[in-house]
């Protein structure tokens, strides 16, 4: 079977042709970087996504993570995988010099990164959340907690988790319940469950890092019902300082060390990504007691009942990684099923003879092309959204103006959960074409393809619910913030139609059914805003998100296009194929995927109330 | 969680409210039949699917089949479990009082069917394909061979397997390789493998009867390769007949007794019904040499070279019990999420403020109702088509004249494709929707939904791809019989259409919808058949049955609204509640669902080309 999980000559098109990360490289921080060196580290996370992740994936799968009475233990292949990607330095390749990092743009971090999570979701679960909670630490933890915690996070010795969901919380954040008992010495004691924490215990590596959302206790010991009054704390597998053992110097200690009072106390056992420790985490129950007494000791991240800002801060690169895990997954079941397309001959060509005349290879039939063309054009629109997403996070963390700096992080704010569900919607829809392709062949274990098809199911759960996250972006993008994102998305269009206009052809004729949505969107937006009831608003959030993000596919689609078209007058060869399959898969996602929304925009024209009509007891 | 895995009211609703089972009593082979009988089927039926199938059905997917020297073996409790079911004598409930069965209507025995496949998919596929078997055998085996092998069919000593596909010929039955060789005795010698047969072997009961398309070799050891010369030979894997242990005299011999050459030389693990075997089985390779002699004896069915025609009387059946599997599965996680959300509670109103109140159940939410909305209206939609085939068989077969014999006939040969490719398409989705509505625990193994939808992505891929029954409609039903079946359904559809005028409200404004839709696949069939380019056709054959299928489940929508709106007028209390829900879910999906046809009919108007013109060097 085909060896590859990504197209390398797709991601230079992203990289190169379209995102053009390297007008990044005027910008101060990146400034002695080159399109070698970024070749360099694309070569070498493929590399490791072949030699490391991809080997051991299947074997995750069947090996699952064991609760023991010490704690998760997980396959000794996996920790060998993780080694191996952690020496090759390519964790932290956007991080400050300063702190071991390459100052590479995080656009190129996150193509990567997209190559880890084709290799092995599961594996590489266990090392990104160490991304976005090292940023976090940088933005808000205080001098002496970043250097005592980001540079084992960077570089691998230590991972991060965020706990957030609780046993009776898992999408209400207002019922949180886990609590925070100042002490003398500033720190805190954490009590509390939570749940669904991936990678929440594990010994692939010296230490973990929770970061935790918790409520504060106030004198009477009482806590509020209120996100609030939810702080961030840090709270380490393995404490820093000295114990019985002998001292301690480094928080990055190893195996065996200081225990913090935080136990493993159950394993999910999932459909898919079974290699991932899906657990509940006890805090403060007095499983271990370093100190004789029993409290998970926690530092407090930021200021208090900042929590959810925090989280909410770092939710767009949670958001990035979970959309391109979900991509990941739906552009591997691609190539192969487009590879064993190539190589299975059954059938023959309509109105053709059986007699005398060989089977043919089933690319070329209709119905499989069109299966692998919907494939494609889910997983090459869901990898440039993507990688559009990640140089936002560039564009804001290095602009130059305010107005560049707040223009990246609205947008950022709008299409990173826009991204994330309809990634884990599509890629997902993606995989079970790639199974189809294969027929009963793509059913069974022997091939890859069923294992993505369950590893991708999790990306529509973790990290907020599909439903969650439409609620989230109507309340907090549409209505509240005086829709700015939105705002700037369409100022985007605008743009892009503008050059589209310019064309004749085919991108001109997308360009205006993708200006006749657009004016549709503008007028259901007004329509929401003006709409009295927060109930007929919020049961049309997920019709809303969907129809949105087919829409920002079309628009990623439409730029391809621009480049794609231009780029084929004057290329040869395979050159002149890619650029050809580039258009034809515009036009098919124009033609085929993109009305798809028009029976959405009519309901969401009439704020449509049919499922909310149904009353419980009707069911 | 949930006990129940169907709707027992639902059930009753088709049966006697809108399918109207007991004025099939009317007909002579029904004549003895009630309502307390039926009634006192489904109750058992039931209890098997609780009581003896569920409980294993877990276990079946933990403890897969083995392949071993001697064959493959299953876990013992998959034994229990058929043998209870065996025992209950429900299943040959349709068939002749003179082979043991009750004369029961072919809708009763799927009815209870559908409790089977809720309980458990994988054991029950085991049991299925010796309905469709034996009412093959009995129309065109002989006096000999039914006596022979029918009723060990029927009482469940003996299970059924279909073997078509092979390892180079999956889809493309014109390459099928196995050959018979005529024996001086009449009878045949076979050799070939045969791939994916589902149940192919197992020690469960006492016998397997394949039924084998294979080529009889000319007489200079030569085969065709076309369709029109395979013939279907019945091959068991225990011989009757006598051998060196003593003299057998029953086709239902016990394990260890006179192996024919047939032997299960692969196993393929499947992503889900595990506890189905799915393999490989070698005729012919001398692995059981009874005679002395290489060679899996058989006999022929009916006519030589009516091996196609054959299987193709018996598909509409298969493919009621695949669609019938795909429903129950689909309706079983539906009312697991249904239990889950009236149970789980998590959030608040929209608006209402969080200090003081509780969290409601989820049920409450407006995005929750709409996935459990779009599940009911799959699973009962789905339920409802599949159950009307199967009344469509009893019309066939129970027909008073010719002209009600060819009506039902030709339905059949047009819905049982669609039956079976819509339900295998939308009751995944309905299963994905169920682990939504249960979030994490729903991806989690310690839920049965994440099972469901593992077991039902084979019903997409066994007996017939999705594509390739798009194909075979296309080609079959709308181009070259003068389109008889679909004619006749848009009879029944204005039949329906002129029923709903007469109303007022809803139903009428959903007969509009359904109208405008019905015209427009007027023009579409039209247009398809005045194409001359064959591949033009083809290549928009999914597109078709996938819009088409839906604007079916419109139609029986509309038709359970039209019962359900009537009796809701004189109904109290739970009841009232029952034909509310009926009429809100028939709403929903003409609102929600089907106008999702709408782009596929603008495609199927332009007889798109799209995805043929994607060059395969494009990709």
């Amino acid at each position: 079977m085909k060896k590859t999980m990504l197209a390398s000559r797709d991601l230079n098109f992203l990289l190169y042709e379209w995102l053009d990360v390297l007008s990044l490289c005027r910008r101060a921080r990146f400034d002695a970087h080159h399109r070698d060196r970024f070749d360099a580290v694309l070569v070498q996370a493929a590399r490791l996504a072949h030699d490391h992740l991809a080997p051991v994936n299947r074997l995750l799968d069947e090996q699952e993570p064991r609760l023991t009475e010490a704690g998760i233990r997980t396959p000794e292949v996996l920790r060998e995988a993780l080694a191996a990607v952690r020496q090759s330095g390519l964790l932290a390749i956007s991080q400050d010099r300063a702190l071991g990092g390459l100052q590479l743009p995080v656009l190129v971090e996150k193509a990567a990164a997209a190559w880890f999570y084709a290799g092995s979701a599961a594996a590489t679960a266990y090392l990104f959340p160490a991304r976005a909670g090292s940023r976090l630490l940088q933005r808000h933890g205080g001098a002496a907690m970043v250097a005592e915690w980001v540079p084992p996070l960077l570089d691998g010795r230590a991972t991060c988790t965020f706990c957030v969901s609780e046993p009776q919380a898992g999408s209400s954040l207002s019922d949180i319940r886990t609590r925070a008992v100042r002490q003398a010495d500033g720190s805190f004691r954490l009590y509390g469950n939570k749940m669904w924490i991936v990678g929440g215990d594990h010994e692939l590596c010296d230490n973990i890092v929770h970061l935790v959302l918790a409520q504060i206790e106030d004198e009477d010991g009482r806590i509020e019902s209120d996100t609030g009054h939810l702080s961030l704390f840090l709270a380490p597998k393995y404490l820093p300082g000295s114990d019985a053992d002998g001292p301690v110097t480094s928080a990055a200690r190893p195996a065996g060390g200081v225990r913090n009072d935080i136990a493993a106390t159950g394993l999910y056992p999932q459909m898919g990504q079974r290699g991932a420790t899906s657990c509940l985490l006890s805090f403060g129950e007095g499983n271990h007691l370093p100190f004789g007494q029993a409290g998970a000791v926690a530092w407090l991240v930021g200021e208090e009942n900042a929590g959810m800002r925090l989280v909410t801060e770092a939710s767009p690169e949670i958001q990035i990684d979970v959309g391109l895990s979900a991509v990941a997954l739906g552009y591997a079941g691609y190539l192969q099923a487009l590879d064993y397309a190539r190589e299975r001959r059954q059938g023959r060509v309509p109105g053709v003879s059986v007699l005398g005349s060989g089977q043919i290879p089933i690319i070329e039939h209709a119905d499989i092309r069109r299966m692998l063309l919907i494939q494609k054009s889910f997983a090459e629109g869901g990898l440039a959204l993507a990688l559009w997403c990640a140089r936002l996070m560039d564009e804001r963390d290095t602009a130059e103006t305010a107005t560049e700096r707040v223009r990246a992080h609205d947008l950022l704010l709008l299409m990173t959960p826009v991204l994330k569900s309809w990634c884990a919607q599509h890629c997902v829809v993606a995989n079970s074409l790639a199974i189809q392709v294969l027929g009963c062949y793509g059913y069974t274990r022997d091939y890859p393809v069923e294992q993505l098809y369950r590893d991708n199911r999790f990306n529509a759960i973790q990290e907020g619910t599909h439903g969650i996250l439409a609620l989230e972006l109507m309340r907090d993008r549409l209505l509240k913030d005086d829709f700015r994102g939105l705002q700037r998305f369409i100022t985007e269009v605008e743009e892009t139609l503008g050059r589209a206009a310019a064309r004749c052809g085919d991108v001109r004729h997308m360009a205006v059914q993708l200006q006749k949505y657009a004016e549709r969107f503008g007028w259901i937006i007004n329509r929401l805003r003006q709409e009295p009831e927060a109930g007929r608003r919020l049961a049309n959030a997920s019709v809303f998100m969907e129809a949105f993000g087919h829409f920002v596919i079309g628009w990623v689609w439409l730029e391809q296009a621009l480049v794609a078209e231009v780029a084929y007058l004057s290329a040869y060869g395979a050159e002149r194929n890619f650029y050809a399959g580039k258009c034809q898969t515009a036009r098919f996602y124009f033609q085929h995927e993109l009305p798809r929304i028009e029976p959405q925009l009519v309901l969401l024209e009439q704020l449509d109330m049919s499922a909310m009509d149904m009353q419980p007891t009707w069911f």
